[in-house]
């Protein structure tokens, strides 16, 4: 049966190796992601139902069912969320993937990004900036306006500098970026720059006026995560295709809601593995503490699932040094990522490694083995609804979602009579 | 006589440590640079007379007759740069530095820093890009209308960008490259998309058309070299305060014209101390070999001279990979830099270096006693005038220059009755 598993993840990791993400253009939620309708509100991680959710996923999804013009305020919103007529869903049965919350709601603009090599489209939202953001669950006047702003200028801005541009290789760009001492995660500043230095001679190019193009490009550079909402749907076409191939015990998806920490394994299909999230280690905005943090939300962790982020963590020392560490930490992080990992990655090398690729292709059975859990580099946001964002740190999956995949890969095995 | 040293070392240092260049415009080179006048022609390195010019210098003052309209074409530029009509002097002399050729003619734009804890400017024209340009000694037609564009559409646009924004703090600036993958010298992804992103949002707001404006940006963009002629300026501006301080053995200025190399010593003031300039060890474009090859030049070793460049090596070791080394060569380039230098930079800080400084202030003694010369990141110019670019690689200073600066140092103590 090895000998199986072993072929299967070989055909997993070419296909994730061979993934050509590519950002193609932008369009409108409700019309571009399959499924959508108006009452339709994508969130982060695996499915929950409205009473479960996190203190930010319900701020956020106030926020959001505010701004589609579904209700005037927080308590209409929140009646509306309890009445049954909203369609929650997972924004990874979608193609989509979301930051913290990950809310996504009928219009809001998304990013389309496309694996060249696969042909499958990946959906992100825009990054919207530090402070009072959707993401991590404030609601405020000051956010709904951001998100009209980004509807009516940013999005018809970019979308418009993109279609004079042409498609933006994204894997090209990554893999500069985690040269740039960028881990593709929690530190995108070399991203975000690229990224604005090849869009910007077309933002001067398109029909608006030139307060507001000014307006968008200082609005990228104030933020130096932009990029990262291009960096998850670039790591999320390269992972869809690497799902649903039997026998393959690739971990295809690591999202958490902020209640439940889920993960998908290749051959184990669409079902999720489940378990209480993790409070991440970090550190703390000046006024809040542990007591304050919700527990690890959102899909950014499809950077490490793809092999960046944490697990490229030796290239962003930077990251570790905010949480107290040391280079040489940051180091040891990305090394003992290569015990759990299938491959080293092709295309995305560390110049501190001596420019070896990111460990990549989480393998079920090593997790096991090793008792080594996936590193995450994370936000952290407040437990309650309306607040946002109070540090940032570093988290682990719980090891019962590899556990609990791990039998049910048995049981499988055991179904189609491949052991006893 | 060693506390008189020290204590004008620590003088010396402290000038370094404390300087704030800031990029505070553009300006015509004839009416910003001090003493330059219509018939000046500026170069790289210690002065030096038409006849002992190497091939690119001649080239690029061929060049630079052609496009100040003194001359039509290179017959003319060389009968005029032979009759003596024409005032050659070392952009180190006028507060200015130019990388390779370093030719300054009084139409041209210069950026103008200034280094605001002291109030003392320095001047640096626009980076031309790659391919055919004048600093690698390239004078075609192709070579003088860019100079025409850079004049007429580059450098306004930028002027009044800043003038819209303000003046930018280099320092930080480079302090946040050095931790992106840049050493400041041979390498400039990360500060050319600091820049972009910097300036992009003002370039928009300018009275230009649409159609300059990107060109301006995909100028800037096209050329990841760009940020160099703002690092260099930087950097004079840095060690000019570091220069004339009596007893302080400090290196304040290293430079080539390519053919002799050149040193100043703090306390042995505007006096030059130079030798045959080397032959850079590096890679060469298809086509080209060493024989090719134009010994060392450019002022852009004001980057090493300031604590950066190939001092800096180990943030950067995608350019040791280009001549064939190892990250871990480009760790040993850095490392063995502390041993001839005075301090480590306290802004300039290395993450592959455990956030170290640079090693910052090369000290005259130390390099006798250690034998150890300063690394060197440069390009490599053709020998012939007209040619161009051939290569990049490393390449140290000549001894000479050291011991004929200790032994200069050592008689003017003596003179002074400070040793027998």
């Amino acid at each position: 049966m090895q000998d199986l598993i072993k072929k299967a993840n070989q055909q997993a990791m070419n296909n994730l190796q061979k993934a050509q993400p590519t950002l193609i253009g932008i369009g409108i939620a409700g019309e571009v992601i399959p499924g959508m309708a108006k009452k339709t509100v994508l969130h982060a991680g695996p499915p929950i139902e409205w009473t479960r959710m996190s203190g930010p996923l319900k701020g956020a999804v106030i926020g959001g069912l505010i701004y589609e013009g579904l209700a005037e305020n927080e308590a209409e919103a929140v009646s509306l969320a309890e009445s049954g007529e909203i369609a929650f869903d997972s924004c990874h049965h979608h193609n989509a993937v979301g930051p913290m919350a990950g809310v996504v709601t009928a219009s809001m603009p998304v990013w389309i990004v496309e694996n060249k090599a696969f042909g499958n489209k990946a959906y992100c939202t825009l990054n919207e900036g530090l402070g009072k953001v959707l993401r991590y669950g404030a609601y405020s006047e000051e956010v709904i306006s951001r998100l009209r702003w980004m509807e009516e200028t940013l999005a018809p801005i970019l979308k418009e500098a993109l279609a004079i541009r042409g498609e933006i290789d994204l894997k090209s760009m990554i893999a500069q970026v985690v040269q740039m001492g960028d881990e593709g995660h929690n530190r995108n500043k070399a991203g975000t720059s690229l990224f604005i230095r090849e869009i910007a001679p077309y933002v001067v190019l398109t029909d608006f006026s030139n307060e507001a193009k000014s307006e968008v490009l200082k609005f990228m550079h104030s933020n130096d995560h932009f990029f990262l909402n291009l960096t998850m749907p670039a790591a999320k076409s390269t992972m869809d295709p690497v799902g649903n191939i039997p026998y393959a015990t690739i971990v295809y998806t690591m999202a958490r809601n902020g209640t439940d920490f889920g993960i998908r394994v290749s051959a184990l299909g669409d079902r999720w593995f489940t378990a209480p999230a993790e409070i991440i280690d970090g550190l703390f905005f000046p006024g809040y503490s542990k007591e304050d943090a919700n527990p690890d939300i959102g899909d950014s962790v499809i950077t490490e699932t793809s092999g960046i982020g944490g697990f490229a963590m030796a290239t962003a020392p930077a990251i570790v040094q905010f949480v107290g560490g040391t280079p040489q930490d940051a180091i040891h992080f990305t090394t003992s990522m290569y015990e759990i990992t299938e491959q080293e990655n092709e295309a995305y090398k560390m110049p501190s490694m001596n420019f070896r690729g990111t460990p990549t292709g989480i393998e079920l059975q090593k997790v096991i083995e090793t008792q080594i859990l996936p590193i995450i580099n994370t936000g952290i946001a407040h437990k309650n609804p309306g607040v946002g964002q109070v540090g940032a740190g570093l988290v682990r999956p719980p090891m019962k979602c590899f556990e609990d995949a791990l039998e049910a890969f048995v049981m499988k095995m055991a179904e189609e009579g491949l052991i006893e």
